[in-house]
C-alpha cells in the first residue's frame, strides 16, 4: 500500500508516494508523467551522462547551462524524441566540439498532427507531445480549443480557418507560413482535425515543406468515421453485413461534380461521407437510381465526439428529408451501409 | 548532483532523479508538477489518510475503487481545490455514511478500446485513461507488449491471441470471458489493434455486452491506413490524385474468396488492403483484369509505426513479387491507388 509508483525513463526515474493515504492520486500523478516524458527521454538522459566528462573538458563553464538546456528544451531533444537518436547524438558530439550550443537556433521543423474527431482525450500523446514542444501553432476552426490547452502556454496559436462572415486562408498562404516559420528556425505545429491524411489536405504542405528543405512529418489521428462508429456503438464493419468501409467526400459547393459514389458502395459496403451534408440528397438519389436499396441504414452523425454531438438515424431513402428536418449544416459524417445480400442489382445497373 | 528534485505536497511526495545524468531534465519535470498539483492537495490526501479506516468498515470491498475516483477526480477535489475545504470534508464523511459514493459507478463495464497503429505514444489519452482504469484487460498479439505498461501494475491482462502453435481464442470464448468479467462488477479493457470498429470485430463483443444488459463504449483508435500514410509522408487522400479512400481486407486463407475489391476502385481511389499479404497477387491480377493500370503505385507497409517497421515500394504488377523477395508474411496495410485521370477502363471492362 506505501510502495510508491514509479515512472521508469532509466536512468531518470520519478517515484510519487503518498504514505498510504491516496493510491488513486498517485496513480493519476503517475499517468500524467507516463503521458508527458516521452518513452526514449531515458536514452537522451543516459547519453547525457556518458558524454557529460567531455562537456566539462570542451564546453566553458559560462556556456554549460544553456548547452544542456538546449540539449533538453531545443533541437536534440526534438530529434531524438521524433526517432532520428543518431542524428542528435551526431549534432549533440559536434556542439561539445565547437564548445557550446549553436548560438542560432538550428533548424525548424513542421509537424502535421492529427488532432482525431474533435474530443480533448482523443488526442494521441504524440500530438499532445508535439503540442507541447511547438513554438507556433496553425489550426482551424474545425479544431477544439479545448484541445489547445495541451499546448505550452507560451506558443503562439494562429487561426488559419474561417472567421464568421470572412473566407478561410488560401492554402496556399498557410503553406507559405508555415513554411516562413520554421525556416526561421521554429517548431511548428500544422493541427488538422481527424487523420492529416484523409481529407486533411497534408500533400500540399508535405510538398511545400519538401520543396524548402524543411523537416516534415505526419502525426496519425483518429478519422471521423471511425469515431461516428464508436459514439453509435457498432462497428464499421461487419462478417456477413459489410465487408468493406469507403471514405468519400462531397465537395461543399452544390454545382461540383459528385464523387463517383456509384463505384463507391454495393453489397457490404459501408460508405462514409465526410462533409456531404449539401450533397448528401444527390449522391443517395443516384444510389438508389443504380439499386442500392431505400431501405439502407444511414447515420447521421453530426459534431461526432464534442459536447454538441449528435446522431439522426436515417435511411437512404429518407436521407435527405432527414438532414432538411433537422436543420443539419455544419461537420457531418454520413454512414450509409448496403448489407451484404440485399438485392445486389449494381453490376446489372452499370452494364445497362 | 545525485539528490534527487523533490515535488512535496505532504503526504504526496514526488522524487525525480536522473543519476546525475540530466539536471536540466529533472528541474523541467519538477516544474510542470509544481504547475499541475494544487499547492493544497497534500492537505486532501492527508484527510483521505485519517478517513481510511472509516471507509474500510463502511464502503463494501466492492465499491472502494469507485469511492476513492470520487474523492480525488470528482466533486471533493474540485470543492477542496477551490478553497472550501470544510465543504468537501463533509461531503466525503457523507458518503462514507451512506456507504458509498453518491453517483457511485460500480456496476461493471465494457470498453472496447482502439490502440492504434503499434506505436504506444500513438495511444489517445482516452484509451490510457480506461487502460489505468481497467480492472481486467483482453490483449491480442497485435497489440505491442509496451502499450500494456499503460495500464495499472495490479490490472489483470489476459492473453486471447495466437500463442505460436496453438489457435487464438475462438471469438465466442472471448466474448463469454469479457461478458462475465463485467457481470462480476469489474472494469473490463478489450483492447484491440487500430481502431475497433475497422476490422476489429468488435460487432460481436458490442452484442454479447448487450445482449447480457452491461454498459459498453467503444473508444476510437487510429486505424493502420492512417498510420501507413503518416509514415510514408503522404496524404491518402489528395485532390487530382485520389479523391476517395477504401478499406478492404482479404482473410487469412489462401481458398476464401476475395473481397470485392475490383469493383470499389477506380480512377482516383487510394485502396488499403488489411490482412492481405497472403491475397494480394490474385487482388492485382483481378484488379489488372478490371484496367487498373500495372504501373500504379503501391506500397507495402509492413509493421507500421513499431520499431520493426518497413516500407516497400513496388506497383500494381511488381506487388506480388515484391512480397515474395521481401519475404513479406505478418502485418502489413498495402497502399495501391489508382492516380485520377489514368486510364478508366473499368466500366468497359465491367460491361464486356
Amino acid at each position: 500500500m506505501t510502495t510508491p509508483a514509479i515512472v521508469d525513463r532509466d536512468p531518470i526515474v520519478v517515484a510519487i508516494g503518498s504514505e498510504g493515504t491516496s493510491p488513486v492520486l498517485t496513480r493519476q500523478i503517475k499517468t500524467q508523467l507516463e503521458q508527458s516524458l516521452p518513452q526514449s527521454i531515458g536514452g537522451l538522459a543516459a547519453l547525457a551522462g556518458r558524454l557529460r566528462p567531455a562537456v566539462t573538458r570542451q564546453v566553458p563553464r559560462a556556456k554549460r547551462r544553456a548547452f544542456w538546456a538546449w540539449v533538453f528544451k531545443g533541437a536534440p531533444r526534438a530529434t531524438w524524441v521524433r526517432g532520428a537518436e543518431r542524428d542528435a547524438a551526431r549534432d549533440i558530439k559536434a556542439a561539445i566540439a565547437a564548445g557550446g550550443a549553436p548560438e542560432a537556433v538550428t533548424a525548424g521543423q513542421i509537424s502535421l498532427v492529427g488532432a482525431g474527431p474533435g474530443a480533448r482525450d482523443l488526442l494521441t500523446l504524440r500530438a499532445v507531445e508535439r503540442l507541447q514542444e511547438a513554438d507556433v501553432i496553425f489550426y482551424d476552426r474545425l479544431v477544439d480549443e479545448d484541445v489547445l490547452e495541451l499546448a505550452r502556454r507560451d506558443a503562439e496559436r494562429v487561426f488559419v480557418g474561417k472567421h464568421v462572415g470572412a473566407h478561410a486562408w488560401p492554402q496556399d498562404r498557410i503553406n507559405g507560413m508555415i513554411v516562413a516559420e520554421a525556416a526561421r528556425g521554429r517548431r511548428v505545429v500544422r493541427l488538422k482535425s481527424g487523420d492529416p491524411g484523409i481529407f486533411g489536405r497534408a500533400g500540399e504542405e508535405i510538398e511545400a515543406a519538401r520543396a524548402a528543405g524543411i523537416p516534415v512529418e505526419v502525426v496519425p489521428g483518429g478519422t471521423a468515421a471511425a469515431a461516428a462508429g464508436a459514439c453509435l456503438g457498432r462497428s464499421l464493419t461487419e462478417r456477413g453485413v459489410a465487408n468493406t468501409l469507403v471514405l468519400a467526400t462531397g465537395t461543399g459547393r452544390a454545382d461540383d461534380p459528385l464523387p463517383d459514389a456509384t463505384r463507391l458502395s454495393g453489397p457490404g459496403t459501408t460508405t462514409a461521407l465526410y462533409m456531404s451534408v449539401g450533397q448528401a440528397g444527390r449522391l443517395a438519389s443516384d444510389w438508389l437510381a443504380r439499386g442500392m436499396p431505400a431501405c439502407s441504414p444511414t447515420e447521421i452523425c453530426v459534431d461526432v465526439s464534442k459536447p454538441s454531438e449528435r446522431q439522426i438515424s436515417a435511411t437512404l431513402g429518407t436521407l435527405a428529408a432527414e438532414i432538411l428536418a433537422h436543420g443539419v449544416t455544419g461537420c457531418a459524417v454520413i454512414l450509409v451501409t448496403w448489407p451484404e445480400g440485399v438485392s445486389a442489382q449494381v453490376e446489372t445497373a452499370l452494364a445497362g
